[in-house]
C-alpha cells in the first residue's frame, strides 16, 4: 500500500513537547506516532497505530504457538470479585474506581487475574478440560502517581496478559516454561535486548516470578547480575549472611558513654578515641543502625516499622517497599517514608539518635513485645551471636558488646538494604553488577491464590475436587513500542527495525518538473505491485530539506530519492541508519529495492 | 486454520442465560461467543472474538476505501474538553465519571467529539490540510439506565467513529455522502437490511442526520415510512398541518356546564347530550387536551411543561423528549414524565380535568407569561383559527369556541404527538406504515458546534481564520454482531453468514475407530492446505448427538460428517441454514467442500 505524505494525517514537530524527558517520548510525539490527550493518556496517530499493530501481531502469534487461546475481557469490572482476593483495597490508590448510575461501585482494570479465574470457573469442572491457557491484548489503567517518559509509564496502556490453569504443580511449571520461552521469543523479534530477572512478585502472590528488563540507562527498575549468570531484580536480591557466630567469649553489655555522637560516623569516632578496643579500630561495620519508617498500608493506616542493620549499610527504600507487608501480613503495595519527628513523639522511651533493641531480652525497646511495641525486623548480616556497638536509648550513650540473640531479638529477618556492586550473588556465581531497565515482561507462577479465593475447583481423575493452580504472564505492548523507539533513534529521528516500520521504503520526490513526480509515481505503483509498503512523499511545494528532514524524523529504514539523478536515470537508496547511500539506474531500481529491505 | 474442539476454549451451554430476552443474546451465550462480566459488560470468548474481528475488517476495509485514516484515541479523558462543549453535563447519568488520585476529573468517554476536534486543532492550520477524516474502532462507555438485549445495549461496547473536517459546507456535504455510501457499503456487506431513515441530531447537536435502522421486531426504534419512499425516526416524522382557519364568523368562546367530564371521552358524550351542534356530533378531534409533563433537564432540575394536542391523539413520550430540549433552550438528553399530585399542587389554578390555556389573551393560565408561568407547546394541528373545546380551570366546566390566535396562544408548537400509520408523510409521498429497528449506524452533519466551542480554525485561501465544520459518523461494532445473530439463527443455534463466520466447516466425526479418526485428521490436513478455516470437533467420548447438537448451536454454515458412511468411502456435506445434505465419495470431497463454501 501507499502512504500518501500529502495525505496522511501527520504534522511533524520541531521542538520537543515540553513534558519530555527521553528520546522515545520526544520523537514519537515529534514525528507524529502519538498524542498526548492527558496525563499518561495517549492518542494513537495512523503511523503509531501500524507499529503498535505490527508489535499486536507477533505477540498474538507468539502466544498461539503455545496454544494460548485469545479472549477479551472489559476494561469496565464490578468491584465484587477484586473485593474477594482483597485487591480492591491493595491496589490503593494506583487503582481508578468509580461508581455506576445505581451507585455500584466499579473499576477500571489495570490486571485480570480475577475476571480469567471466575470465567474458567464458570466454564470448565473436570481435570479433562485442562490445561488452557488462555490470553487477552487489551487496555489496562492504572493511576500512577508520577505518569512519566511518554508510554514508558502511563496510566492507560495496553498489555498482552495471559494465564495459564492447571491441575497440578508439574502442569504449571510446564505453563510457566512455555510463557517463559514464548517471551524470549517476542522480545528477540521484537529486537530488544532482554534480561530475565529473578522478580518479587509484589501485590500479585505466588510463589515464583521473573521479570524481562530491557537493560537501558532510561529505566525504573535497577537489577544485578554476575558473569556467572545470577540476575535478580534488586527486590528480589537476597542477602548472602555470614555464618552465626559464637559468642560465648564475648564480653557481657555494658553502656558506655559517646558524647555527641548521634551519627554512626562520629559515632565511630567517638569509639576509637574514647573507647578502642585491642583487635583494631572499630569500623562502621561493628555497628548496629536502627532506623524507623511509617508504612502506609493499602488501607491507608500508618503503622511504624524499626529496621536493624549494619552501620556501613543503607535502607533501600524499594527493597524495604517491596518486602515489608509480608513481614506485616499485608497483601498489596505500600508505601514507606522515613518516620517524622511527629510520629516519633508518641515513643518517649526512643531517644533520637542512640535508638537501640534494649539492654537485655528483659529490657526490649523495640519488637512487637516490647516497650513501644514497634515492630522490629533485622537486616540478614545481624546473624545469632554477632556483637554491636548500638544506641542505648539514653542521650549520648551506646552499649558495646550486645549480642544478636543473647541480649536482643527481632521479629524477623528483612531484606531491605541496599544491594552494592561487589556484593556476593547469593548463588555463588561472583560478586554482583547493577544496571538499569525497564519492565518489558513478567511471569508469575501463581499458585492457588486466586482460584482459592475464587473457588476455582475441578474434579481430578478420583472424582475429588482439586483447587486449580494458576500462573499470569504480561508483556507491555504499547511499552515495548516506546522501548524499541528509545534503542532505535539518532540525533536526527527514529530508526524502526525493517519488521516494525510503518513502511518498508519511505520515498522522497524532490525535482521540480513534472517528469521527476510521473517517474516517482511509476515507480511507487511498481514497488506497491511488488508488494512494498510505500511512504510516498508526495507533497508539492515543500522543499527537499524539508522532506529530507521528515522521512529521517519518521525513521522507516530505507529512503529512496527521486530528483536530482533523474535525468540521468538515476535514483538514490539510502540506509537510514547507517546513512550510507548508493545512486541506481532506474531499470534496476525495483530490484535493487527488494534487495535492499530483504524481499 | 484448525480449531480443535478438543482444544478450544468453549462450553456449550443447554439452558438460556436467566436474564436474556432476545435470541441473539440467548444464543450467544449458549454456543460460548460472550460471556455476561456485570449488567451491560460482556467478555469476548474466543469464537465470538474471530466473528467480531470479520466484522471489524469489513468496517476498516470501507472507511479506508473512502480516504478515511485510523487513530485510536483513549478511552480515560479529561473532563475539561466535554466542558467545553456542555456535554458533561448534557449527559447527565449516561455518563460514567471519575476522578483520578489527584482529583481531577475524568470520563469514560460515550463518544469523542471534542477530542477530535481538538487533535485537529492540534495539528493542523491551513485550508491545504482538509478536508481529512479520521475513524477509529473503539470501546465506549456509556451508563445506560436498562442494559438490555445482550450487546444490543451495552454500557461498554466496541464503535466505530469517525469524524469529517472540511472548510465549506459543500465539503461536508461531500463528507456525509461520502460516509452515507460507506455505510450502505458495509451493512450490505454484513448482510443486514437496513433503512435509512431520517433523525433526530438529539444531544449531538447539528443540522441533518440520518440513521441507518435495521428492522427488526425486537427494535428499540420506531420508525415510519411510506411506499413513495419517505423514511423516518418516529422522533423526526414532522407533522403535516392543516391550513389555517378564517374565524372571523366563529361566535365568541364560552364556558358551559360539562359535569363529570375529566377525560375526553366523557366530555364528547357530555358535550353531544348537553350541548350539541347542528354540523353535526362533537368528536375528540373537536376538543383540545392540556397534558402537564414534568422534564427533568440534564443537571437534574425538573420543569413541567404544558401540551395542547387534539383531545384525540395521545403524547408520544419519546418524541416528546426528543423535541421538548431545544423548546427550553437546553442541549442535552431530558427526560419526561406525567407530571404528579405533588407537581399539580404548586399551581391551585389548574383543575385537574378541566386544565385549559385559559378565557382569552388577557386570562392566561398556559404559557410562560400565564398566571402559573408553565411553558405551553401546541401541536401542529392547532392551527391559526381553529376552535376547541377545552378546559376552563373550573370545576365541571369547558370552554367552548376558544380560537386558537383569537383567545389563546401558545410559547412555540411542539412535535410531541404520536405518528400513526395512516398519517400522511410530510412529503406526500402516501401514508406512513410503521415498523421497528435497531440503530445500526448514525450520521450527522454537525457543522460547527464542536468546533467553535473548542475554536478550531483554519486559514482560508485569503488568509483569513475560517472556523471548520464538521461531520460524525458512527457504526455499533458489536451490536452489529449482534443483530447478525439476531437475524441468522433457527430454533437450534445460530446461522453466520459465510464471510462472517468463526470457521468455513465445522467437521464432526462420529465414527468409533482409529481408522475414521485418522481419515477426518486427513480430511482436515487436506481442507487446511486449500485454505480453509476448520472447525473440527476430534472429542473423544463424546458422542454424535452432542456434537451434532453443538454444531448447529455454533453456526457454521457448513457441516462435514465424517462417520457412518467412511467405511464405504463416503462423507456427508450438510447446509446448516437449508438442513440439505448430501454424501460424496472421499476422494472427491475436498473439491465438493470448496466448491459448497465458494472457494
Amino acid at each position: 500500500m501507499v502512504q500518501r505524505l500529502s495525505h496522511l494525517f501527520l504534522r511533524t514537530l520541531r521542538e520537543d513537547p515540553v513534558d519530555a524527558e527521553v528520546a522515545s517520548h520526544k520523537l514519537l510525539v515529534r514525528a507524529g506516532y502519538i498524542r498526548r490527550a492527558a496525563p499518561g493518556v495517549y492518542t494513537w496517530l495512523p503511523l503509531g497505530l501500524k507499529v503498535l499493530g505490527k508489535i499486536e501481531t507477533i505477540v498474538r502469534e507468539e502466544m498461539n504457538a503455545i496454544g494460548a487461546q485469545e479472549v477479551h475481557f472489559p476494561a469496565l469490572l464490578p468491584r465484587e470479585p477484586y473485593q474477594a482476593t482483597n485487591r480492591w483495597d491493595e491496589y490503593g490508590d494506583n487503582l481508578f474506581r468509580l461508581k455506576d448510575r445505581k451507585g455500584a461501585d466499579m473499576l477500571l482494570a489495570p490486571t485480570h487475574e480475577e475476571m480469567f479465574t471466575l470465567l474458567v470457573k464458570d466454564l470448565y469442572s473436570s481435570y479433562k478440560d485442562l490445561p488452557v491457557y488462555l490470553y487477552q491484548i487489551q487496555t489496562k489503567y492504572r493511576d500512577e502517581a508520577r505518569p512519566r517518559a511518554g508510554l514508558l509509564r502511563g496510566r492507560e496502556f495496553i498489555m498482552k496478559d495471559s494465564y495459564s490453569f492447571n491441575v497440578d504443580d508439574q502442569g504449571l511449571d510446564e505453563a510457566y516454561q512455555a510463557h517463559r520461552a514464548a517471551y524470549i521469543r517476542i522480545f528477540e523479534r521484537l529486537g530488544l535486548e532482554i534480561e530475565i530477572v529473578q522478580a518479587q512478585s509484589g501485590a500479585m502472590g505466588g510463589s515464583r516470578s521473573e521479570e524481562f528488563l530491557h537493560p537501558t540507562p532510561i529505566g525504573e527498575d535497577t537489577f544485578v547480575r554476575s558473569e556467572g549468570g545470577y540476575a535478580a531484580n534488586v527486590e528480589a536480591v537476597t542477602t548472602v549472611a555470614p555464618e552465626p557466630v559464637d559468642a560465648s567469649n564475648t564480653p557481657a553489655a555494658s553502656v558506655l558513654d559517646t558524647p555527641d555522637s548521634p551519627t554512626i560516623e562520629i559515632l565511630v569516632q567517638q569509639s576509637n578515641a574514647l573507647h578502642p578496643r585491642p583487635e583494631g579500630p572499630w569500623t562502621a561495620a561493628d555497628t548496629l543502625k536502627n532506623v524507623i519508617v511509617a508504612v502506609t498500608l493499602p488501607d491507608g493506616s500508618r503503622q511504624l516499622v524499626a529496621i536493624g542493620l549494619p552501620g556501613d549499610r543503607a535502607v533501600d527504600m524499594g527493597r524495604l517497599e517491596a518486602n515489608v507487608g509480608a513481614l506485616l501480613g499485608v497483601g498489596g503495595e505500600v508505601e514507606v517514608e522515613a518516620a517524622t519527628e511527629e510520629d516519633l513523639k508518641k515513643f518517649p522511651q526512643l531517644v533520637k539518635g542512640y535508638i537501640g533493641p534494649g539492654l537485655s531480652l528483659d529490657h526490649k525497646f523495640l519488637g512487637v513485645e516490647s516497650a513501644t511495641g514497634i515492630p522490629y525486623y533485622l537486616d540478614p548480616r545481624v546473624v545469632e551471636g554477632s556483637a554491636w556497638i548500638t544506641g542505648a536509648n539514653e542521650d549520648q550513650k551506646h552499649v558495646y558488646n550486645l549480642v544478636a540473640g543473647r541480649d536482643f531479638e527481632a521479629d524477623g529477618i528483612i531484606e531491605a538494604c541496599e544491594v552494592r556492586e561487589g556484593d556476593p550473588a547469593p548463588d555463588g556465581s561472583g560478586p554482583l553488577i547493577a544496571a538499569r531497565g525497564i519492565e518489558m515482561g513478567h511471569i508469575f507462577a501463581l499458585g492457588r491464590k486466586y482460584a482459592e479465593a475464587l473457588g476455582l475447583k475441578v474434579l481430578d481423575q478420583n472424582g475429588k475436587l482439586q483447587t486449580v493452580t494458576m500462573g499470569s504472564y504480561g508483556v507491555g505492548v504499547t511499552r515495548a513500542l516506546a522501548a524499541i523507539a528509545e534503542g532505535n533513534h539518532d540525533d536526527r529521528g527514529l530508526i524502526w527495525p525493517r519488521n516494525l516500520a510503518p513502511a518498508d521504503v519511505h520515498l522522497v520526490v524532490t525535482g521540480k518538473g513534472a517528469e521527476v513526480l510521473e517517474g516517482a509515481e511509476k515507480l511507487v505503483a511498481e514497488l506497491e505491485a511488488a508488494g512494498l509498503d510505500i511512504m510516498f512523499d508526495d507533497r508539492p511545494k515543500v522543499s527537499p530539506g524539508v522532506k529530507f528532514g521528515d522521512a529521517e524524523l519518521l525513521g522507516v529504514p530505507t529512503i529512496l530519492v527521486v530528483g536530482r539523478g533523474f535525468a540521468d536515470g538515476k535514483i538514490e537508496i539510502k540506509d537510514r541508519r547507517s546513512g550510507q547511500a548508493r545512486e541506481v539506474a532506474l531499470d534496476e531500481a525495483v530490484a535493487e529495492i527488494l534487495a535492499e529491505v530483504g524481499r
